[in-house]
């Protein structure tokens, strides 16, 4: 039984990302518990957990990547099991935040999706959630439990900048992303800015995608949260292109590569689409570079069981 | 827009058993509301009401059956839409209750499923339940809001009156099951009972199929709650006719038929297996009779527009 | 103060049942403390707890037996008193659950007052409850605190195994028991079962009492979770005798005894009739054989402080 | 069915104060409806309605006197009942508050019971409640759902203005009813005031029972919110006597009469003792005389149905 | 008694804006009832409400603009008091919501005061609240009851459209805006955008105002939701003269207006700033244009009780 | 760090009385931790907490004494940060509890603002409070987290003690207060009572302020809660003077002393006012004398952190 400050504490996996969470584990030192997930013949599941949780802070490892809704049952679950066991806190590590795009009403008869989310995590008993990049930081108000959301630019900038590429320009593909590309420009240096401005100019007629701020003869970098069916990237890629732009790299957090995601990075004319291990990928191609981010996970538990501020956590791993 | 007793009622299918849906809205002559489940690339879904619910008491059928965790996940985020919509109640009619069967923890560190639903719906937004046939009637104990629990086996047990069969003993495929047994013998007269007795004498030596009350001669019903697998269905109608029934049949509220339920039974020396139709059968067979809950589920809808003890129900509906 | 793992632990015991509460303290090694229940002339209650709880875990033993409204009333009032006073966990050893068999909605309007008084435990400030053998398992999901349910049969099994006795057949009283007596003839090594069936012939005719099952030239022991009126067991143990059966013990796990329980048994053909003590009998005689489950909870509490699995309990018991 | 202002109303007495439920009903011309509470041979209860109360507005009429605990479980599953038979609203008439006494913590390590009873009024689906001088106006504040708290002051001092009394002074029989006994001295014209000032000189010296203010050939009036065993009643009237004055009347709500109260009225030198019927008594004798209440609880179910101020009802009264 | 539908309504405004309170009055044709709010020697705060809101459907008018916190005690205070009173619903009108900058944590230990702001209105008991472009739109998401936010931009762009300007380029102060500006340039029929992008080349080095897209010979609009001390205005307009624009008028939804914005407004090179009345202006000068949102909240109101969609009320006010 | 028993402790000041908490700082040996508060432009308030409180146990000096709304939002906004930054405990310790007067509804459609302070705190995360001489004690009701409530009276009447003045007579200003002067009498040895009874002979006639009790000849000292506007006081004094008093104090546990208090009690005839530091002081005069509380809070802190019984401190600070 690994303690930390005194402390009992368990690592478990559910099923939507375990080599993440083997890497977690390998980093903090704590052992991956066995909890096995059960489907029945008629697809309901269940959770068996093989150890005792009681009096044990305890760690499960869900981002709720696609099959969406079986993750999240499957966390739900899991979550009522540890809280029915006498666990004495349910710390859910979730770097990715499924459904956290439908974040609020943007027409009459909407659903809250992403805070329906955050209520029956509460409800089914979860008493932390470390989360990355959330589609929106108001998400944190969704809680009233703590819940920690972690940037992956540092690493993603960190990547970049090893390659020493000159005459940058980091692109945001819409006008929501403009504050994320600033603050990716500021890691880089302050590297220069544009935005992929798509309007249509008269109902029925075809959208033009424009860009505002200057690209030509430069290296762009465009940045997102997440890359879904890759379908904005790869038309802003093109507009880059045509607008002068000598070459066009990608970077996300999150991966969701929806298909056909990998086949159109694959024959477009992107060179590299840097993104981090968030999602366990399905498919994937040469030109997708993942990114780890287990220590910085594994690092967390530690800093949370020592209650160090989280705040420290990248000094540390840059010593390490 | 239809109004009952002054109140504006609307009526919504979601995706797991429209045939119901429109039975019901049939019987109780409420047209089906639009409601569009909407899928995105990466499996998250959204739902699309396409009519003002604001100020109307909403009922939205959905029996949580196979596959699950998308029914549940649907109907939560309907429930959702729904509330901050301002519908006056929100109604969920779910003859099938998904996860009914994980009601309580026979090992340690289980899950209480049907009871974190119970949660769920409720935190979502739902206002009353309306339900067949629970799998434990304690199932109503895990709601604060109202909940109706309607029995099948006065529908079930009217059909093979008709029939009328001689020499009958109505059979409980395992011992929880003998108090529904004992009910149905007694809607149908009060014929015998027998009870199938599995037991394993040592360990590991095959499990021993017994039979406690008297069979030979007679016509078997086996009754049960839900069919899933038919696995234990077949097992026990093969020691009835090896016991000296003269023939066998079978009767359930629910109709999971997980594979290879449909081949199991077809090539079963059962005759004929009654169900309801509160789950939408993916596969059927000839030996399957289908008796409709849809004037029941409809008229409980009038019922509760007008204030009227559900107690009536079944009065009314014998003298329709 | 005793403290166990670090943690200070009291035991308190309030009016039902003191006798059990010292045993537990025994078992436990852990004093009683003080705390009088203080009744004013108009009847109300209030209690006095003459020691700081301060950051205690604490608890207390209230079996809900009758007077049941007393008793209740007594229990809601101590635990907002502990929590007023800042223990750190309130844990209630209530091996009887009084109310347990009011657990759903049979007919209109009915209460569930099973539940009632889980909402109300845990509204006065309860953080976990210790049942035995409570009258349906899924009261469990009552619950959004741990509740544990142990089972008694083990320990009466093994009365019934050291009388060596042959030829037995368990007998459950109604069919809702039939599950029950399965898993105590399967601690009994597999011996067979029989139920008794009631029926009503037709209306204004009266019951007859009926045997599922072969009982001539044996043994019955009657298993039933609780004995009341002693009504049921009576009957049941004159249709076994009619049938054959050779002789008649009975067993349960809670002994309500009302009046006239003990009258019934001692006027009747029945052997033994073996109980636990989770209810203080008032009365009692001869054939009344009552075993301690105080060692089981006292054992309880010290794995609930050592965070041990409560699973191994039965092991630990035994070696000792 | 009683309609007021299109709304379904019904009221219920449970076993309390049947007298003053039925002086409710004819003055508010809304028949009894009938709850039947059910004594189980274990003293468990349970409650019985016989009428449906889907859509209703209930009132029930359940003053919380002794027995006190029964009172309340009764209430409690009563109120479970009903919300789970679908009342619209469920609004208590509970004019004497059992344990209003317990209302905070002298001491340390007590509970405050009246807010437990408010907490657990809640919890089990009470909407509003309607009491009448609540030990203290705080109470309140306990709840969260509208609770309507209603003096009998007014109604007492009508009837002490029309024995046209002379040379009054008001006591108030310890220095916690000061205000009360001010308020009262305001609706009889603004008589005098005195005081009783018990105090120990000495630890282990005999209470000195003193008067504050001035007695001396005056007719005393004491006031109390509640008489319970009139010991305090019976030392302060003593004490009148002896400072002068000539004659002792004694008035209060809420007419606890615990052994032996009604010995020591009748034994005593008071003249006569005026209290309500909020609670049933139990003895009497030819000192006491009872002034209704129903009047005014009748009419407060009017005015709450027809959405009137409530602060009308005491003009309305007059008129009639 | 204004009656809607049926439904009783009031409508009552607290201090912070009563002309906008007035003007809803108006357009609703609901007179505002009388709440005073009272403040004592020690400036603790209460309200008066001087008629019966018994079963009515309460609306509170009440921006809260500062003095903030002044304002939202009143309203708790007020909320307090109607849900106490029984009011039918209590529907907040808060076309400013105070603190809704503070809507996520940007640093370590940093409150989410948006997010405790919805919990406190919830807690006191509001049913509904209605806002205007709330600084984000996941805000709705903190509330559990139903939230509408309406847009400002319709009423801003119609008036920017009556002026028929042309060669027009719409501005965003800074990158988090760039949405919103693209939906305003979209409502004026597709006008280019340009986006204020202000960095620090390096540390201790002034920031740099840079322009993103084209501004040369035309005229600007600047658009945000909020204009507070002008500064982030003022820098924008310098820097888009300077780069050529011929002319800059600013808009936005809430003129918050903190010292020294009318000042800086009156000295800079800004034609026009067009804002809304959600604030009810201390100091105003001649370029400030305030367009009333009065039409469009005394319109909800109708809609509200009507049951009718909020979708439609755009629609009819055209009309009108 | 501190460590008290094992718990780390924190302690803030925010901006109602720094000089307290630093006295609370100085006895307890816990060094005041940084928390600033922020203004912006618009008045909006933020806290900056300059120190990881992950784990600690955090104790929040804030009297919420005027500006009691500004008081208030500091510490819920305080609260709410740290929550969300993980403290293990967050005792608020309020000596003065701003609203305390508004603890019921004296009329119709008033609010009960101290329960609803007593909401918002326990919504916005408070896990205690630390209160003294609360204006009702029944307001430790209106939470269901533990509050301490301490007197100050020992404090006080130990001052006096100390002056050996003779004849003594405590006077309570108004019916209310009767039972405080009570028990400030038992501290001081038994002297005798007066209570001051104000009363309108006729309406429309000047109030007269009459004397029940005996006070010519004698010292008295008035005694009293808070002391805001000094006005009761002063008139009190002025009629106690004119009974025959020969000299009078007057003491109480808070000074709110809003204007005019100081220049009335300056000018009057009262010979020393004693209170103690709950509430900072703005102004002040020669016959104010504070004495401090801090030492008493700061012990408490220690008594907690130990798990102490509370009760043992005032014999412990006896000691010291």
């Amino acid at each position: 039984m690994v303690e930390i400050d005194g402390k009992k504490v368990k690592l478990f996996a559910l099923s939507a990302n375990k080599p993440l969470a083997e890497e977690i584990s390998k980093w903090a030192n704590i052992p991956l518990s066995t909890a096995n997930v059960i489907k029945f013949a008629d697809n309901e599941m269940s959770v068996s957990i093989e150890e005792s949780v009681r009096g044990c802070h305890v760690f499960v490892v869900q981002p709720t990547s696609t099959p969406v809704n079986e993750h999240y049952m499957e966390l739900f679950i899991m979550i009522d099991a540890l809280k029915r066991a006498s666990a004495a806190s349910i710390n859910i590590i979730m770097p990715y935040y499924g459904y956290s795009r439908q974040d609020r009403k943007s027409r009459s008869r909407e659903p809250i999706t992403a805070k329906l989310i955050a209520d029956m995590l509460q409800t089914a008993g979860a008493t932390r959630v470390i989360a990355m990049d959330l589609h929106a930081g108001q998400i944190q108000g969704f809680f009233d439990i703590p819940i920690d959301n972690f940037p992956a630019a540092p690493l993603l900038a960190s990547y970049f900048k090893k390659k020493k590429m000159k005459d940058l320009v980091i692109v945001s593909p819409d006008h929501g992303g403009a504050t994320r590309a600033r603050s990716f420009s500021r890691l880089l240096g302050g590297v220069p800015l544009a935005i992929i401005d798509k309007r249509r100019p008269k109902p029925n007629v075809a959208e033009v995608v424009n860009i505002i701020g200057e690209v030509r003869g430069k290296t762009a970098i465009i940045i997102d949260d997440i890359i879904d069916t890759a379908g904005t990237l790869i038309a802003a890629s093109s507009a880059l292109l045509k607008a002068g732009a000598v070459a066009v790299y990608a970077t996300a957090t999150h991966a969701v590569f929806s298909d056909p995601a990998i086949e159109r990075i694959n024959d477009s004319c992107i060179k590299e689409v840097v993104v981090t291990n968030t999602i366990e990928l399905q498919k994937t191609c040469d030109k997708v570079t993942q990114l780890s981010v287990g220590p910085l996970l594994g690092e967390t538990i530690i800093h949370l069981m020592k209650d160090e501020a989280i705040s420290q956590i990248f000094n540390r791993m840059e010593e390490d």
